[in-house]
């Protein structure tokens, strides 16, 4: 039987290493030569699967965005009223969400100065946004959140939040604690009057 | 006579040459090649100020804090407690402060795997916060704001607020005006209940 060769399990592995490298040694340490030796393949193979560095940067935020989603609807799944545990799983608080937003942040340098990454990130940012307030008007429906409230202006402002506090827990993590993290959300939802459901008040 | 050189000027010429390189096309063009061609200069000369580009990234960096600096001390000279313009003087409103957040965006990539960056970036993140906990209890103690509140939490939830409304702004000028991250912040200070001073509500 001839050796199978999976190509979307291939992409999926230097997609992988991708991230690694980011993560553990900087936008500058992803280069076909780094990539080829952490799958243990050649560079031509590298290459047949990403054109350049920029596509399989784009590859590594993708992937990063998708796992992301995925913890989005999980949350929206189990409960789609639960705005702090929808929140939680946007926030650095372990070390794969940690290696998320190390990768959206190098991925940032590239997309201030090129337009069709500014574009997926601004396509993130907005999606973000929406299941935020989706996941408001359902708290507000379910009598978690006074039904008065701007739920646009406030999905908004949390979807700021979070990205504010993963920025300040990426380079400070010792003062960004996990529990400063939750605290902070527990406290802007306190203030636009959510009563957490008590599946929010979990500590994972 | 002979001809003079201000070191501390060329020095100043070269941050500001590395500066537009970065905001305008990005990290990956700030060589010192690039920089001696914009300053008119030779590459000796760039390498005379700056050891390497990790310096000069450095000293941009740096330069863009000095500015904000600047911004938050005219705002507390005028009014100590005016919460809302000491944020407003941090958020990209206008070219030069969007300079200065791209810039640091373009930094925090190498801040991510740079011990000495990350530190700059730590310490910076921590000197706001306090500055805005300053402005939190010089509105308190003149009535502007409940004195039960939690100035520290309060803080430091609205020092990442600012940041991430940074950072949608960079990325989604269109939706993040101006308006929007003016009404963001008063949003906020309107629910811990800041009753702005008339100078905060100047639509600079």
């Amino acid at each position: 039987m001839p050796r199978y060769v999976d190509h979307d399990q291939r992409r999926r592995e230097v997609t992988a290493a991708a991230r690694s490298l980011v993560v553990e040694r900087g936008r500058a340490a992803l280069t076909v030569r780094n990539v080829a030796d952490a799958v243990g393949c050649s560079t031509k193979v590298v290459s047949h699967y990403f054109t350049d560095m920029a596509e399989l940067l784009h590859a590594t935020y993708t992937a990063a965005a998708v796992r992301a989603g995925a913890r989005l609807d999980a949350v929206a799944a189990a409960d789609p009223g639960d705005v702090a545990g929808l929140l939680e799983a946007l926030l650095p608080l372990d070390a794969e969400r940690r290696a998320d937003w190390a990768i959206w942040f190098a991925f940032w340098t590239e997309a201030l100065t090129d337009e069709r990454l500014r574009a997926v990130q601004r396509h993130r940012a907005r999606t973000t946004t929406g299941r935020i307030a989706d996941a408001l008007r359902a708290a507000a429906s379910s009598g978690r959140l006074p039904v008065a409230s701007d739920v646009d202006a406030d999905a908004h402002r949390l979807s700021a939040l979070v990205q504010g506090i993963a920025a300040q827990a990426t380079f400070d993590p010792r003062r960004w604690t996990p529990a400063r993290q939750r605290a902070t959300i527990g406290a802007e939802l306190a203030l636009i009057g959510h009563r957490a459901a008590p599946r929010s008040l979990r500590r994972a």
